[in-house]
């Protein structure tokens, strides 16, 4: 296998990091990285400086894009799938705004398209979840899905941090970007479970239909309250499908101290998925860094050298999407914290939170 | 594809109604299902009565076993491998005593040989873990592999039952067999982590090797103290390879209440895995139960229809096998599951024991 990889920051070096430990044998290569021209003395003759120089190049025949964003990134994949390339990204960004595109183009031109590290880091999250569609009802999701917020919740608990103190800590261990607002009001998570429900449910779940309420606001002082009620605040998204209605959302959720998820902490995510015949099943990893990314990233580069199976998101399930609890507040109630309750949609889902708090 | 199933028990059901469910397109069918006669009558024309009636029947390419036990199984597997039929099979027990054999048969024959449903039923486990070994090291495995005796001690903890008490509970529920003394001695979970350390570190790490201490003599006095310690007494497998070291052992041990592994209750399994490169990975799922179970056998199914690479275990590495702790009792554990050096955790819970054994 020859590969093409888009961009060469923390996950890019990662990957050709990994690429290169793999066996020999594997027969799997790096041809060309694109990056901006400053990269380009360090990576000599790898050096690409168009995406034409990957995505048309006869010579590759898979596409590793983890530049991130998504105009440019839209437009790569684009040409690569047309090409006929196998595409592997990690940018849940535009697989959320073009997942039925990218999959529809990678059919129509027998070529793999391939997710797992758009959503949960390391964690073989996806390939699992497509496992389980194939003899089960998926019918809810949730969990921890973004490394960035939750080392900071866990920075400033444990440390007494203030939340752009822990985000600088963050940062300087590569675990938040520069502009780390898509993470605290949630739009990352939105994305993440927007891509999860699509598989999960066989339909588009948009990600402009999840509900959101970010973090910005959370203080120690708050955090500090959860505890002395014996709870534990995570910042989580949550799908679930109820026949024609898939509710959908991302917000501040209060833990029971004794729930497998109040101990995830740091950049660690977890995702739990409840099957209608396997039970509940959670997975469990890091959820940000290079090699626990690149590690995914490498999983689906092995999916395609193996010719596992394809999978092609179809897009065939009748559904309507709620943004559950839309502008709800987490809130600070004498001494403990409480959750708004808006609507009487809201109750529906009590059953979660019960078995939650 | 046409499946034999031996056996029409627990598993064996749920996997006939599993195969029932899959969509027609998939083209699974069950042929034969062998059990002892008097199953006949219900099973009408599946029923069959001899083990050569599946495991050397040309029209059937895939056996199921899910009979348990050693002689017979091993004695179906090897005609099942020899006729070059595919073999799926949740009997950790035969797998543990005879994996090397029955891959090398595999291999040698062309056929594929999963056991996935043979540790920690429906988590896709094993699948997960050999994906894992083809970018990473995996040098640590630890977690609660038996589902029974987990329900048990959570019963006797969350509702002061006996040990024998929570064990019939367990029978009535499908969580436990008649006889129990290889959940509550530790040879199931002996097994399992036997099975999953020899993949992990693609070198036999034999049953017999593994040090095991059991929980029978467990009372609720133990797990209360060890509550009022603000630990979680469970019974767990762990093993580990350092160089050319392997230690692997089954053991009772106290975990702390924000360990993850506290909070996996009822017939409920988790595992951890630490990779090289993809860090520490959790897989948390149904270890017990009818469909749990038939659930990791269809995925096995469909492994194969999918014509998914095969795996066939090497035994290539060269390490000696250490039954760490051997005879050790009950050992405190910070903030993970034992660095058993000896002298420092015993001393920190030197008062309980001397309260207790």
């Amino acid at each position: 296998m020859n590969i093409g990889i888009l961009g060469y920051g923390t996950i890019g070096r990662g990957v050709a990091a990994l690429i290169e430990e793999l066996p020999a044998e594997y027969g799997v290569k790096t041809l060309k990285i694109l990056d901006l021209p400053q990269k380009k003395a360090e990576l000599g003759a790898l050096y690409a400086a168009t995406k034409e120089e990957i995505c048309a190049n006869p010579r590759i025949d898979t596409v590793v894009e983890v530049l991130g964003g998504n105009d440019f990134a839209y437009d790569c994949i684009v040409m690569a799938l047309e090409n006929g390339k196998n595409v592997v990204t990690s940018n849940k960004e535009v697989v959320s705004r073009h997942m039925e595109e990218f999959y529809a183009l990678a059919k129509a031109h027998g070529a793999y398209f391939w997710c797992e590290a758009a959503v949960g880091g390391g964690i073989p999250l996806i390939c699992s979840l497509i496992d389980q569609t194939a003899y089960n009802q998926v019918t809810e999701i949730y969990g921890i899905i973004n490394g960035t917020t939750n080392f900071v919740l866990t920075k400033m608990k444990e440390e007494g941090k203030t939340l752009n103190e822990a985000l600088e800590t963050a940062r300087n261990l590569g675990f938040a970007e520069r502009d780390a607002s898509a993470d605290l009001e949630g739009l990352d998570m939105v994305r993440k479970i927007s891509i999860l429900s699509s598989i999960a449910y066989g339909g588009l779940v948009s990600f402009e239909k999840v509900g959101h309420f970010g973090i910005a606001s959370v203080t120690d002082r708050i955090l500090k309250a959860a505890e002395e009620m014996g709870k534990t605040l995570k910042f989580m998204a949550y799908s679930r499908r109820d026949g024609n209605e898939v509710f959908c959302c991302v917000e501040p959720v209060l833990l029971d101290k004794n729930h497998p998820l109040s101990a995830v902490n740091n950049e660690f995510n977890a995702v739990f998925l409840n099957c209608s015949r396997n039970g509940e099943l959670m997975f469990y990893g890091k959820g940000a860094g290079s090699y626990p990314t690149a590690s995914a990233v490498i999983a689906d580069i092995l999916r395609i050298k193996n010719k596992a199976k394809p999978y092609y998101f179809n897009n065939d399930a009748a559904f309507s999407v709620t943004p559950r609890i839309k502008g709800a507040k987490y809130y600070v109630v004498k001494n403990g914290v409480g959750r708004i309750t808006e609507s009487e949609a809201e109750k529906q889902n009590a059953d979660f939170y019960a078995r939650l708090m």
